[in-house]
């Protein structure tokens, strides 16, 4: 029971990845105590990164993206789920929260014993002119997605700008070449994938240009025009323009943070909700989890800030645990990722080469390429793979791949090898699975630890050479 | 230089995975010394895992499965390879071997400074009366292949019989099938694949039921009878019979070890020959590696018999790089192996529930199912994963898998985190690639550990509650 005599309530903001995973941890553990979920839009749970699948049509409807609804949540596991309810600001010394209640108008206060903060991260708009046009669209929450989707069905554009070239650039250009659109993406400089290798990079771009994709690099978008209030025309910063009838922004995320600070939370990394393991925030009985809120990176040892949906299912475990009573640590991330674009399966873990100087690390790198399968078995092909160790001990600080072929699943080895601190050694000696149908004898992981291991310790283990 | 004046040479018996990967590193490291290698056989450096994709035609030529032939060791690698050539004794007070030409029948002695033996295993035979006929075959050697591939060649069998239910069994049952015979499968006892999980047995079972497989339990051959030397009809113990026109004989393997056992070499587990972690055997200056040797065990901390071709390919670099005068040791397995039976995929690490009990460890287990990707994108299916763990510590122990999309590079992320010693809770925090099109978001790994850290953990993590 909480101080009032009434039961003890657990009040969750955002009822996507992070809430939802906090309200059910926590109901688990407590079948005794109130929830409620308040959230913006009119789903919950649902999984934002299908969102491109189901622009795409292999998703057919929205709800084939949403896990449960709010009835299930409701009937099954007593959680009160609020669609269409903005909890518009914080009262820690009241322990309330106003809420308006979208439909109606009418404001609320609810009072809380323990909160969590899951308002999850909004797409990055850029200031160009013309942005408001008709037909450009940012792909962050469902809405988003039915938004695109009813757009390309209602006007069958034929050419596509894609302002950005990252993870979700990469997807929705494959989306949107499936679909039959002329697409072209502008990255602002002279990289895609933000942080990621130039030798990664290149096989990306090899498949951008194989499918039909115009990539322009040092391009920003300088103005959007149109006609009858639908977008027409990308005017760049280097004078050239590209006629179009639709256009993707995905230039990254930001923490929908504001809420908090405003509430006098500390905010912490890249405007996110500062958070430590338990994921409390520095207001006593607040949490925060998901896309709002800090990281913790295990090899860099202190917060980031990197919005991921297998992160925000993890982080809302451990505030729901908390929040319940429990001494749940969210043990943190070590940079791992992937993406598919066309046939190319592209992942990451730990640090990059450029993030490793960046943080200070002497390293040395690598870059292999090896099989997938045993190379009389049909269907494998070539994964290049570049590994990254720290010079004087040879511990694996990161590693980066792409292929057609079972490449995100070697990214989890490494990820897990980096987890345990292996070095290049360690993982070369790794028992891995062996078959021609699966791999060659010696793993592309296998190789490319072998390969790099030479190069740190080759001196040290032969003294009698 | 050698004791005798002239340059110190290595001299390498069996020239398949161990042994010309032994030949290869001590190449590396000491360009000045020679190296001597005697196959019994016409092949060198062949994939034995390949054999059954020969017969089944998915390779079409046995030079494709030669990784490097003799030709290219002797040019590239300044090795000198002798074919056809068998070792028929060892003479370490002499540092020499006797090799017969199988070609000549001539006989010489050779000397070495260094020796590795690598001879490999050979396919274990039953006393069966019968056996001799024609159309019965093992696959092991190269040869093997091509006499069973010729055979179903010239003779288009109809009706084949499987003898085990092993890896081996599986891989010929499936290229029997595709090749359009009617195959039936005998297995000893009541399971098939040996330790393995009951869980993932009955799996494997619905496959081959599935594929139109006959599987017989409780099955042994007692008689073969034939017509005209070439057998028509397996007669089992139980009376009942088979009418056949080849058999596979696929019950495992037992160690080259009888030149070493004559010469005084002690012999371990299983009859292998004893090495330690330098492959070293209890003769100064031999060492052994490969299917003929015994191999270090992670996590029983002592030596078993586990032949499997990626081991031998490690056991034989680091023979070789102690042969050159390095200090390279074998780190060990950890039990992982994979198979692929027509569209399952089949794999493990470590020890299973029977051998986790054998060893004397107080276990627990459980088994979970989930999807292979996003269950709304298509391609993905159930893995059935069963996860092992200490009782008392949460310590991985072993985990098997089986399912249609992306099995064995799951099992190698339990297999690293086996390596790290790692508990359930440590496997279910990993930091896993999540994206549709690649898995869940929470991977089948996750759901297994976190679902039997509960079983481990709970009343600690909560104790407030």
């Amino acid at each position: 029971m909480s101080k009032s005599g009434s039961p003890l309530r657990i009040v969750v903001i955002g009822g996507v990845a992070a809430g939802m995973s906090a309200a059910s941890k926590a109901r688990r553990l407590r079948p005794d105590i109130e929830i409620f979920v308040f959230e913006r839009s009119g789903h919950v749970s649902y999984s934002s990164c299908g969102i491109p699948y189901f622009v795409s049509d292999i998703v057919k409807s929205p709800e084939n993206l949403v896990a449960y609804d709010a009835k299930f949540f409701k009937e099954k596991r007593n959680i009160n789920v609020f669609l269409y309810h903005e909890v518009i600001s914080l009262h820690p010394e009241k322990q309330s929260i106003l809420v308006r209640d979208l439909k109606t108008g009418l404001e609320n206060e609810y009072r809380y014993d323990k909160l969590v903060i899951a308002t999850g991260a909004r797409a990055n708009i850029p200031q160009i002119k013309g942005i408001e046009l008709k037909g450009i669209f940012t792909i962050r929450i469902l809405q988003d997605g039915i938004k695109t989707k009813d757009f390309i069905r209602e006007n069958s554009p034929g050419r596509a700008l894609i302002v950005g070239a990252g993870y979700i650039g990469m997807e929705m250009a494959e989306t949107l070449v499936k679909l039959g659109l002329d697409v072209t993406m502008a990255a602002r400089g002279p990289d895609i994938l933000g942080t990621m290798e130039k030798e990664i990079d290149e096989i990306v771009e090899d498949e951008l240009g194989r499918n039909g994709i115009t990539l322009l690099k040092f391009t920003q978008v300088r103005e959007f025009t149109g006609e009858n209030g639908y977008v027409r025309k990308a005017i760049f910063n280097n004078g050239r323009s590209v006629d179009i009838d639709m256009v993707i922004v995905a230039t990254g995320v930001r923490p929908n943070s504001g809420i908090a600070k405003e509430a006098g939370i500390e905010i912490g990394y890249k405007d996110a909700i500062r958070v430590n393991q338990r994921m409390e925030t520095s207001i006593p009985g607040i949490y925060s989890a998901g896309d709002c809120a800090e990281t913790y990176h295990q090899i860099l040892e202190r917060s980031v800030y990197l919005p991921l949906g297998t992160t925000a299912n993890k982080q809302g475990r451990v505030a729901g645990e908390n929040m319940a009573g429990g001494h749940a640590l969210f043990r943190g991330v070590v940079g791992t990722s992937t993406f598919k674009v066309f046939d190319l399966e592209v992942a990451r873990t730990g640090l990059s080469s450029r993030e490793a100087k960046i943080e200070g690390f002497d390293y040395i790198s690598n870059v292999i390429e090896q099989y997938s399968r045993a190379n009389y078995y049909p269907g494998g092909s070539k994964i290049r793979v570049k590994l990254i160790a720290e010079k004087n001990t040879g511990r694996v600080l990161g590693a980066e791949m792409a292929g057609r072929d079972g490449v995100p699943k070697r990214i989890d080895v490494i990820a897990t090898a980096i987890t345990a601190k292996m070095t290049a050694k360690d993982i070369g000696d790794l028992d891995l699975t062996y078959s021609p149908p699966f791999a060659p004898v010696w793993d592309p992981v296998l190789t490319a630890a072998n390969d790099l291991k030479k190069r740190i310790t080759i001196k040290e283990e032969h003294p009698n050479l």
